[in-house]
Parts: C-alpha cells; sequence; structure tokens
C-alpha cells in the first residue's frame, strides 16, 4: 500500500501547491450527464443554451470542480487523504475546447487534528472559473510504518 | 425557449423541495474517473482501499455531489438557472450499490438581486453523506415574456 | 417514492405535450455505437457515407428516437409510466451538430386500462425527422397513496 | 465503398435471417442514459425500482431496441440500407446482466419500390422481451457497379 500512497501530515509544507489540467471536450460533457444525471440543456442543447446569458453550452460547473478532486486525490496531498469539505464559487463559464487548470495551494495545516487547508483554484487561462477552498484529513506517518520503512 | 425553461424567480417559494435518486454502481466510478481524471485508488483498487479507513472502495465525493448538480439543474429551479456556489462537507463515505437520495429545499429568495439559497443534502438510506448550501440566480419572468406566452 | 414518481393518470389530460431538446455531437453518435454494437459506417466512416445518399455521416436513427423515451420517462407522464409500444417513421437524417427536439402531446386516455395515447415527433428546425406514437401504461393514484399524501 | 456495402436487393431473399446478441451491463445503461438523457429512475434507482411492479432496474426500452437497429445495420441488409420505420411492442422487461438476442427476419420484397419488410424480435431465453416490425430501403447492385465488379 505505501507505494500508492500520497503524502503523509509530515511530508505537507505551507505553499505546497499542484496542478492538474485538462481539456473539456463534447465527449466529457456527455459522460458527466449520464454519470450525474444533469441533462440542463444549458450543457446539452445549443440552441437552448444560445439564448441564456452564456451564448452557447458550457461545462457541467461540477465537471470542472471534479478536477480539484483530481489533483487533491492523485497529487496534493494525493492517495490516503479524506475530503471533508469542499466550497466553490462557479465565475465564469467553462466552455467545450477549454483547457481547465486546476490548482491546490496549502493555506493551513492543523497537526494537532490532522487537517489541512488547501486554496482551490481553476483558470482558463487568465480567468479564474472556479474559486474556492477545501479541508482534508492526512494520516500520519506511524512510527511502526516509520519502523518498518 | 419556454418549453424547456424551468422555474422563473416569481414560482420560487420558501421551502419548495426536490429530489433526484440514484444508485450507484461501478460504471459511474469508472465513467466518472474518465471524465475527471480522478483516479485515486480508493475509487479504483479495491485492494488498497480495503486498508483504508473505509474498508473498500468508494464513490468520488464529487459523482455524490454532482447529483445536487442534477436537482438545480433539471428540477428546482431547473433549466435557466445560473450556479453562484456550493458548499459541500464530505459526512461519510458513499459505496458501490449505496442509492442516494439528493435533495435541494429552498431557504432564502433575495428579490432584489434575483438569487435563491437552498440547502442541500445527500443521504444514502439515514445516513447523511453529503450536507451543505448553494446559491443561484434565477431569471425572472420578463414582462415582454409574460405577454408573449 | 413519491417524490420521484411522475403524473397518475388522473392528472393526465388530453392535448398535455412536453419537450426534450438535444444537439447531436460526434461523442453521442461514438457511445450509442457502443451501447448499440451498431456500427454501419454510415455513422463512423465519413468516406463511406460521403457516397450514400446522405452525403456524410448522419446519427443512428434510434440515438434520436430515444430522446422520445426521455420525453416519456422523465417528463410526460414521468417515472412510473410503462412503455407499451412505439411506432417511428424515420423521415429525414440529422447530422452532427443539429439540435433535435423530441416532443410529446397526450392524444388519447384509456381510464378504464389505466392507457394513453400519445403522438412522438422530432424536429430539427422545421424539419419532421421523426414522426410515430406510442401507447403508455401510467398508474392510478390509489386511495391509500391519496390517503397517505 | 463495395467492400464495406451489405446486401443489395437482388442478395435479400424471403426468410433469410440475422442475429445480434449481447449481455446488458451496468455501464450500457448509464451510458444510454448519458446520450439519450433518459435518467428514469426504473433504470438509476434501485431503490424507486424496487417499489415498481418490476421489482428493480430494468433496462431502457429503446437500449434493446437498439440492438435491432445493429442487426439492421451491420449484418441484414448491412451498410448502404436506409431505415424507414420501425414498430415495437415492449412485452418483457430485460435486466441487467440479461443476454438479448436481437433477430431480424425477411417477410417482403418490394422490388419496384426497392423496400424490404423484416421481422424484428428480442429474445431473453425463451422470453420474448421485445416483438415489431421493420421496413428498410435495399439499394440496387446497378449495371454500371456491376461491371465494375
Amino acid at each position: 500500500m505505501n507505494d500508492l500512497h500520497g503524502l503523509y501530515l509530515e511530508d505537507v509544507t505551507l505553499g505546497m501547491t499542484a496542478v492538474y489540467s485538462r481539456t473539456v471536450t463534447e465527449a466529457d460533457i456527455v459522460l458527466f450527464s449520464g454519470v450525474s444525471g444533469d441533462v440542463n440543456p444549458v450543457h446539452m442543447d445549443q440552441e437552448f443554451a444560445k439564448q441564456t446569458m452564456f451564448k452557447g453550452r458550457i461545462a457541467h460547473g461540477m465537471l470542472t470542480a471534479s478536477f480539484i478532486s483530481t489533483v487533491l486525490g492523485t497529487k496534493l496531498p494525493g492517495p490516503g487523504c479524506v475530503y471533508i469539505s469542499q466550497n466553490l464559487k462557479f465565475k465564469a463559464p467553462v466552455r467545450i475546447g477549454d483547457t481547465v487548470k486546476a490548482r491546490v495551494t496549502v493555506t493551513g495545516i492543523d497537526k494537532v487534528r490532522g487537517r489541512i487547508t488547501v486554496a482551490t483554484t481553476c483558470y482558463v487561462g487568465d480567468v479564474l472559473v472556479i474559486d474556492g477552498d477545501a479541508q482534508l484529513m492526512v494520516p500520519r506517518r506511524t512510527v511502526t510504518q516509520e519502523a518498518a520503512e
């Protein structure tokens, strides 16, 4: 298991940062609508979407938000962490073909409770599309494990 | 467009509620990992997951959270609304085969700014798995639209 | 269950209508070919399709027809209904990028047998692409259920 | 193109038959819900579905029906045919894990109009789940094409 485990609490430092970046495609939107059940026409119907303030189809906000979870669960702190909370502010739409850069930066470490706070942002180019923060539980490197290593 | 539009601000009342309910399957987890990129082994690798505090694979928190977006975008207030913010507290894990009931309840209406606040919960049976709240912009039924109907 | 149930027989009236609308994308065609197994080159192979009477790739007729099922199963009459029969006439091709509007209109109600008949059409702009009709069984709002509500 | 083309009108005889067979999985249902938009809880929500007459989740009728289109579009008559109409009677539910055998049998050939009529059935074991018939336009092997071969 240790081969697959991400960072332990002792490994995390303030200001650490990590990124996941991905181009949003029509296929992502179709598949996300299937797993979520969210077939809101602003995502699926170009004619409806053109008449909204967005002037065309946009990606599901939660699809973009899921890229934050990807950074947390695979990079910083990575496998082994537990998601406690996530606050999301949807600031601007993401469109088909946009490349989203999801970034996580450590802003707080609570050694006593074994939790960290991170700033979570998603950008398309220079445009902030999601702003927010999250809390995670990060396991300690136990004495037994340390001795075994 | 009016055929497809959801509720207008004038239609929303305090205490209104709507539900989306869905059984989480292995297929959902595989597909969500594909569209999100979140291949954290706690979701994908039964042997890794058995050694965590969850004692087995769990669904992505953001997959469960996406069911909230489904209620908002398809039922209450439905197509035409704009997602402003979402706060999520992950309270308990969701496992393969669990049926999640995502519920949205209107808790505040700001007629001046055209926004509503909703309580958002996800339950598996009697267990609260996600707690939170969201803010949405809901379009007004304009005079022109009323006349046209 | 009542939160999720659609219309009951007593709620359905002649002339009631509902719509589902969606832009058909390449991703839809790829995924539909995967779940159906229908890899007919007229859908998948632009070079083959260019030599047919359609002069290019077209969507699977059954993909477009499935949007009718979406109206029936999620809007009119919605969850709880049982699909008895569906007749489909494929009148014109649907191409990638077309937005299909599937409409269901109640044309008959058989209170004794608990069945309704609906007209089912799919349009791309002004062009009728599928014409047809369907029969559904719609549950009655039972005395017990009424009392419980 | 001829390498990929299916049967021509001259190749089709009364009684010809062909089959496509496939096990329906949870993944098929999730993906079909995504491409169709049909998230009716009878397909997606085990708890809702258990309370219906079906006593559990069932596949979308149109998913099963799509297997007929697969026989027509890939086997009999195969690529090059044009789908004119399809009548479907949904006789029994299909469940996750069921293997559906879709069969097409030629019942009529109209040499003048270049159309054929086929019987279309779907079975799970000995149970008829879909009954129906279809009409297709089948291209003639032209003199030019014959000479070129």
